[in-house]
This record gives structure tokens, sequence and C-alpha cells, in this order.
């Protein structure tokens, strides 16, 4: 297939940190350089970037913007500002896991580096950013690899949310799995559910896929179950943002719904995932905490109101799919299927997951 | 309880005809006097009224607009204008069943008046008018007094898009229960679905059971799962644009992904509607054809863009709920129970229905 270029939500190129802001898309394309760790802080805060695993990159790569001017302070110092970055970049948003892991993984390395060079320091950090990286990107390549084998071609796909590109290194989770197959020339076409309400279906979704040559058609999130009942979709998948220990899952908002149709009419539901997003502390869902967001969100659009003044709304931004309603998770280790209590269990045993 | 007034779609006040703007609400609420037929055809067309009883009230009147210029024309001339009014009203929309009824009503009354008297005529045309808009209001009431049945003090009902009193000559047909517990100090919550992509949910079900006093929370379409996954939703009424014999019931889509939810979590799904929305020449659901509208509904909102360029878009504007899925129907005869081919038979057996 002739394959069109996947956007990259954070690029880091001699030196300088770029992020796409994504809030402009699909009109405007926006790689904007990052100056120095306030940059990256607000990129993160304010959704210029998101998705669990790009915003991990982006916090990274904050670690160290502009560290450059500091090759001639003493080791410990040059330590103690990474330090203080971390703790100062995982407060830019409350929830995403990865943020908190991968800046981390940056401040464990500083720490226990014993050397006395500055600048050492800093290309040692800047490996390690660079692979949480390319680990990541191989983490999608490997869940489009696997996902592939479970599309042919024709099928029609039907996705939630924006679990692609956009969210992750490269690739992204839900939609790697189109991407290879539409590589190897297998024709999948996708429904895009518009994702209520910040519209990351619409804005994102439909953009990257479109960009890269994919068949997408963008519907409502409540026109999902007619296109199912009219026989529309052979597949489901989704992304996910925390996987409990029996298999129930968080995802955006309307995940559950989707999932319920797909069900009933007895269409495979699949969740892609890399394994880092199982949380064992999680039994089941109830264990999931959902975060609620401003009711704005719903009641206006693009600084136009949508509903009457003083109205209230209910505005949670994820919901959680019984295990039961999933027919495989399609992770970088493979496809895991049912029983989920005892497959994710063995898997986490084997050491495969943090 | 102290309540609030309820919004009418349309007013015939003084020989003067009135129909409320609700494209612009809530924020601008406008009764605009219909000076002539011309007026009201485009009242309708440009869904300045909306809701197929309303749309038939409005179209019965609207063949009376401005008559009164004509007293001094021979009957046959006068008859010959209602007839043309009748037709040309009829292109308004094409498939709101009650835009033809009430039409019909109309033309058969001139056609079969045996005076002279174009006067008289009109005076008949204008209590016509007047019945269609009575009967409706009585057919609402009753749907409400049967409704009200289903309802305890402290239930929170779901429902989906707009099916009150704008739509109707007044309560309207899912809400007029709420709405008749709520005179009757009975505390009622309603959740309302937002109802992409023309958001008559947000619009004008927040804005009327707001207006009247009722507890109303605005959600998004895809949120309705979750909130009776968790527990905060005891029942679910909905309108509907057409019942085929065996019970499938088209209705605004994203009305079947509420009833699969509400099947799942065990929650009793209800459809309220007169018994004119049966339609027995269709014997299942797949009988039923479904709108499809503009893509730019979906792609654009308020003049403002929300998807790329040239993506496709699919707007079906209704889907079929499967009668297995409906716990009753809300009729102005009464509650209708399973099974449906058999109880909806007998009662369109007996006359109570067209």
């Amino acid at each position: 297939m002739n394959c069109g270029k996947l956007p990259k939500a954070v690029v880091y190129e001699n030196g300088s940190l770029f992020i796409l802001d994504q809030r402009k898309l699909p009109f405007e394309e926006n790689m904007e350089e990052q100056k120095n760790v306030e940059d990256v802080w607000a990129s993160i805060a304010k959704l210029k970037v998101r998705g669990a695993p790009a915003i991990g990159i982006a916090a990274a790569y904050g670690v160290i913007v502009g560290m450059k001017d500091f090759f001639s302070l003493p080791v410990d110092e040059f330590k103690n500002i990474v330090s203080r970055r971390a703790i100062y970049l995982d407060s830019s948003r409350p929830t995403a896991v990865n943020l908190s892991k991968a800046l981390q993984r940056m401040n464990t390395l500083a720490v226990n580096y014993s050397g006395d060079s500055s600048e050492e320091l800093f290309r040692l950090l800047e490996k390690e950013a660079e692979n949480i990286y390319l680990e990541d990107a191989e983490i999608c390549r490997k869940i489009g690899l696997y996902g592939k084998s479970l599309l042919k071609n024709g099928d029609k796909v039907l996705t939630h949310c924006n679990a692609g590109a956009l969210a992750a290194s490269e690739r992204g989770t839900a939609l790697a799995p189109v991407y290879a197959a539409y590589e190897d020339g297998i024709n999948v076409k996708v429904y895009a559910d518009e994702t209520r309400p910040l519209l990351q279906g619409a804005r994102l979704t439909a953009w990257e896929l479109q960009r890269f040559g994919v068949d997408v058609t963008l519907i409502c999130d409540s026109m999902a179950a007619y296109v199912m009942s009219r026989g529309m979709v052979d597949s489901v998948i989704v992304g996910c943002d925390r996987v409990a220990a029996n298999g129930d899952t968080a995802n955006k908002i309307g995940t559950l719904s989707v999932a319920l149709a797909a069900k009933y009419f007895k269409i495979p539901f699949y969740v892609a995932c890399p394994s880092s997003t199982y949380d064992f502390n999680s039994k089941t869902g109830k264990d999931i905490v959902i975060e609620e967001r401003a009711s704005n969100e719903i009641t206006s659009f693009a600084g136009v109101r949508t509903a009457p003044e003083n109205i209230k709304a209910f505005n949670p931004a994820f919901d959680v799919t019984p295990a039961g309603l999933i027919t495989a998770f399609i992770t970088e280790k493979g496809i895991i299927s049912k029983p989920y209590d005892i497959n994710l269990a063995k898997l986490f045993k084997e050491g495969c997951m943090l």
C-alpha cells in the first residue's frame, strides 16, 4: 500500500525537543520547540500532548531540556536539578501512570550515577529518554504485529477515542494493528467514534488514519451500536488506561457502550495495550478511581455554549468495561484470552511486566 | 411542587399563529409570528419547529394562516387554496407521518364542506386545527398519567433526545410522566443525554426540564451506560418515531445504545408514544427506512469545523431498538407489555388507532 506518514507527538532532534500541539489538530500542525522545563510542564498540563505513553516520553525529555547549559556545574548540583525537575513535571497531570514511571526512571539514573561529569550524566539521561521512546515504539510495533493476525482483507474495524500514533511514540496501540495490516496490503476500513466531549476521535483518530491512507468514516458515539446492528463492523479495537487483575478495563468514557453493543451483536471486542497498563493492585474494576472533569467540557464547544446556563452536567472521563465483554487483550507479549484472572497473572509472574 | 411553565412549540391566539424558533434555544426564546403559509413551510423545513406531533400541529394551522383575507372568495376557490396549501406544506419535510396526517384531515374537511360560506369553512378549519392540537394534548396528558405510575419518589430517569413539550402540543411523550410525577410532589431526577449531533437533549430537554423545576443533569450520550453501571438510573423513558407490528422501535440515533445498556444493567426501558406511532405496515424493524442526514452535522458545530477536511462521515438520524429490549410501551391507552405482536395488534383491532 502507498502509506502516508504518521504524525509524531514528541520529537527529539539534535538536542532540541518538539511537541505537536494536539489541541489545534487537525487544523494546525504545529511542532512547538520546548525551550525549557516550564514549556514541557505546560504542554502536558494544557493537553498539547496527551495519551499516557506520549506524556511519559515528553516528560522524560523534559527532564533534560536546556540542561546543556549546566555542564559546568558540579555533578551533585546537576543531579539536584534533575530531581527537582522530575518532581515538578510529575505535578503536570495527576493520573497518567506513565508520567510518574518515566520520571522515576530518569531520576533513578541520575541518583545512581557515580561519575563526576555533568556532561556524561546528561548523555546518559538523553540515552534513557531515548530508550523510553524506543521501548514504547517496539511495544506498539509488536501490538501491531499480533493484532494484525486478527484482521483480514475487507474487515471493518470500529475504534473509540484516540489510541493511535498521537497517543504514543509511534503507531499507537489500538490503531497499530490497522497500520500494520494496511502496510501489508490488507484492506481494512475504520469507523472512528468522534468521542465526546473532547472529540479525540474526530480530531485525532480520523486525521491520522486519513493521513496514512486508511479508509476512515467518522460517526457519533451514539451511532456505534447502529453500524454494528447493520452488519457494518467486523471487530472493535480500543486502547485502555488501566486493566484490573480480573481483566476489567478502564478506558475513555463511551467504551462500555461500545463493548455492550459488540457483545449483543456478537462482534469481537479487543483491548490493545502495553503490559504496563495492567494494575494488579486493582483487583476488579471497582477499585479503579474514575476521574471526573469539569462540566464546561460538555456545556460548551469551541467557546460556544451548547446547553442552558446553570445546568448541571456530569462528566466522567473514563468508564470500566467488565472483563466478560472483552474477547481478548492485544499486548506486546501476544494475544491474551480468558480466563483473564489466570492468564494476566501468568504473564505478570513471568516477569514480562512492571 | 412549585412548577415552572412549560414552553409551547406552536401557539394560535386571536387568529395569529406563532412558532417558537427551537434552533436558537436555549439562548433565545423567539415566538415568531407566521404571516403566511410560506413562513410556516420554512419554519418546518428549517427545523424551527421539530418533533412529529408539533410539526403536524404547525402544518394544520399553516393551512389557514392569513386565509381571513379570502372570505370574499367563492367557496370553491377558497377550497382550492386550502388544497394547494396542504400539498405545499406536505413538501416541507419528507418523513414526519403526523405532517401528512394533519394536512389530510384539514383538506378532507374542506373538500367535504357542502355550505357556501368561505368564512364558515374558515371557522370549521380553525376548529379542526384546534382539535388536532387538543387531541395531542390529551394524548400527552394520558401518557403522563399512565407513565407516572411507573415512577416513585427519588427515582432517577434517563432520557434521550427531546420527546418533551417542545416536540408536541404540551408536555410531550417521554417527559410527560416526569412532569406529571413532579406536579404530584413525586421527586424525580432526570439524566438527559445531550444527543449528538444536533444536541436536542442539551439544548431542548435540559432547558424545558430546568424551566419546569425538575432536577436535570446533562451527560454525553457515551456516558449513559456508565451512569447505569454506577446504579444511578432507575428507569429509562424515550419517545419514538415509529413502532413496527412486532414492537421493534425506531427512535433518535443512540436510543439502541441506551436500550442495550439498560438491558445489561437490568434497568426498565420504556418507550412513550401515542398509538398513532404504530405502523402495522412495518412487520419488523427491518421494514423501517432509516433517514441519513448530511455529514456536516457531524463534521462541524456552530460553524466551527470539528473534523479533518474531506473526511467521510456517516450520519443516520435514527436507529431501531429490538422489541426484546423494551420493557413496556407507555401509550394514551395504557401500558402495553409483551408479547408486543399480540398486544399491539389487540389494541389496533379495538379501533384505538388510525
